[in-house]
């Protein structure tokens, strides 16, 4: 079972670290026209159930993996409602 | 726990319907400038590693969501290569 968790564990860090390269990248370019703002606010949603989904399972990694990724998606749409 | 299976199931259908409208919108203006390619790769590479998780859980549900999400990255990442 061990493996089974170093796979998850590795898992939940890549896709909350992923948004964290295109937050940057927005954030240095000031250019977010390509970016679906419809992506953001279904992520941003999601995220935040998968959050409130760990806090009732009282599971630390769910909501801190979901709340940091809450947090790029959330700065994502105030990038874009920024740049356009 | 009714309740709670219902929050996980909404946020596993929003954060996989997230990147539709990226993708529609990527392969209708042509357009990717914006779109970071470390975000679709560390996605794709994130997502991947959920399946395979979800396979060792033998959770349909992780595994559905998470080869959605893929497919959906992975097409992203070929949109990206072609457009720059």
């Amino acid at each position: 079972m061990d493996h089974v968790f170093t796979i998850g564990t590795i898992a939940a860090c890549l896709t909350t670290a992923a948004f964290v390269p295109q937050v940057i990248k927005a954030h240095t370019s000031k250019e977010t026209k390509d970016i679906s703002l419809a992506m953001c606010v279904l992520l941003a949603s999601g995220v935040m159930l998968w959050a409130i989904y760990g806090f009732f399972l009282h599971s630390l990694p769910i909501i801190g993996a979901n709340t940091t990724t809450l947090a790029l998606a959330l700065y994502l749409i105030y990038l874009k409602k920024k740049y356009g």
